[in-house]
């Protein structure tokens, strides 16, 4: 018998079930996108990304000080999603023999410009051999209330802060050798120098419901939202398209550009639910009873498939 | 010109320049074992380490589940030498697709039963695909006052709790084949399994000045307070070689015993400055005005270079 394997929500379930275990003053585990702590009356919010050569990127799509910036706000994103602080990360870097010390330098410069940034120092880490680069970063934020998957009710608005499709209309550019291309150069820059949404998620922590950041794709991350909430989210395909640079990225590629929208992923938008308007949020659908996504033109729905960027699919 | 690179203190010194910044409540960033945090009264440690497949370990050494205990406890190693009580962890594992269901099963197995001896949940972490096998373990740990590699004085004594040089002696097995060799069982087996001292690691920050485990080899890691703290360290011989079972497995071996335990890393024991006894620990020499390691027998004494693992060395 030939083992498929499990798609990637199965492992970490597999994963959650072996360490699931009550520890004092630890308010959420596996599942969501950090880890709560209690410490006094504030809450620490703990979560830790990866950014792997050949997986994440390949080298000449972007610059090794690119790849600093990117693993960090990467990883810093998940704080934003829970409206929290970004307080200070760790970084674990692997660097196989041909990445020489200039190239550590600029991964160096990369991660001290977001960590500027986002206010946030990287304090320590590790360095390692490896037969291939990878970097770990870890970081901390601190908030009074963490904002969930889980809490979207039926009736709230779905709020977005960022762009979704323009990354991955980037990544389809490299992956085309068409980052030359003038009509490309927005969604390339877009997809090498994302931007944590902390302050954003600073102001949706205050009225939301439920949030996420949107790194696999808006209906796949919109899609973790809706399970555990137990909702059905609709999204309004006209607000999808309403975007800035999306359309003219999808022309230039001859790709869908709600297509990109709905699957494309490493935007690192944020997406809540709220029953109020949030500041620097456009509204781009709602939640109501049920299940799934859908998506709703102003003639019909259809049911979407949480596509996205899935590492065991 | 062939630029042959920067040793591993020397790249760690060039990222800590570039990424130095000021942040509200950090205490403690690049170059100890772990960075401090201050929440209130209270000090958060904090640490990160890898394991990669070919560079730490090779499958065949060891099973999955040791992969999952090794990678934990290294990790937890760093919060015992600062004296913290290890709190819960992150786990980020890059999977190659020869790495099945069944073998992460028995890492996630690994993990639990590591972190139930800790007393320290895993709480989250990342799961990615990648050509080589890695695995990132954070810890965080909560102390009153963490032990630094600095505050070392001329005067005190040099105490030890567990043992070195035996898991060096157990990699050297498995290196050279020889896993069913009666005579080196044990050292596998503590290569295998080690153990973060995390509650000798609390003992020893009662009264303790300085603290270091010992992860890369004694004289690297003892030189790594020598240089801190600005003392010399003078190491007992005699003590080094009266500890059970290292002269069997060096012999077995065709090995020096005292080269193992000046040089053999992964052990995990903990390195203490105390001018008191701590309970647990034992005397193996002290402190002294001056630089460096110093390797002293009933008649002679001599400078022992600060050897051990580097990775770029």
């Amino acid at each position: 018998v030939i083992d498929r394997g499990m798609d990637e929500r199965r492992r970490i379930e597999m994963l959650a079930r072996l360490l699931a275990a009550e520890a004092e003053d630890v308010e959420l585990g596996i599942g969501d996108d950090a880890a709560v702590l209690a410490m006094g009356s504030e809450k620490l919010v703990w979560t830790i990304d990866e950014q792997v050569e050949g997986v994440h990127f390949r080298r000449g799509w972007l610059g090794w000080s690119d790849v600093g910036w990117r693993s960090t706000m990467a990883a810093a994103s998940d704080l934003a999603a829970m409206g929290a602080l970004a307080w200070c990360g760790l970084a674990s870097i692997v660097l196989p023999e041909d990445v020489d010390d200039r190239a550590l330098e600029a991964i160096g410069r990369g991660q001290q410009e977001a960590s500027k940034q986002l206010g946030a120092p990287i304090v320590g880490g590790n360095l390692s051999r490896g037969p291939a680069f990878c970097v770990s970063t870890t970081f901390l934020g601190r908030c009074a209330r963490p904002i969930l998957r889980s809490g979207a009710r039926a009736g709230d608005g779905v709020w977005l802060s960022g762009r979704v499709g323009l990354a991955a209309a980037g990544l389809k550019a490299l992956e085309q050798g068409r980052a030359d291309d003038a009509r490309l150069a927005e969604a390339v820059a877009v997809w090498r120098r994302p931007h944590a949404r902390v302050s954003d998620g600073r102001t949706m922590a205050l009225v939301a419901h439920a949030a996420i950041d949107v790194s696999d794709g808006l209906a796949r991350d919109a899609g973790h939202i809706a399970d555990a909430s137990g909702v059905c989210i609709v999204l309004d395909e006209g607000t999808l398209l309403d975007e800035r640079g999306l359309r003219e990225s999808a022309d230039a590629l001859g790709a869908s550009a709600v297509e990109l929208a709905l699957h494309g992923g490493e935007d690192y938008a944020l997406v809540a639910a709220s029953d109020v308007p949030i500041p620097g949020f456009r509204r781009i659908g709602e939640m109501r009873a049920g299940r799934g996504i859908i998506l709703r033109t102003a003639s019909s729905e259809r049911a979407v498939e949480p596509l996205g960027f899935d590492h065991f699919g």
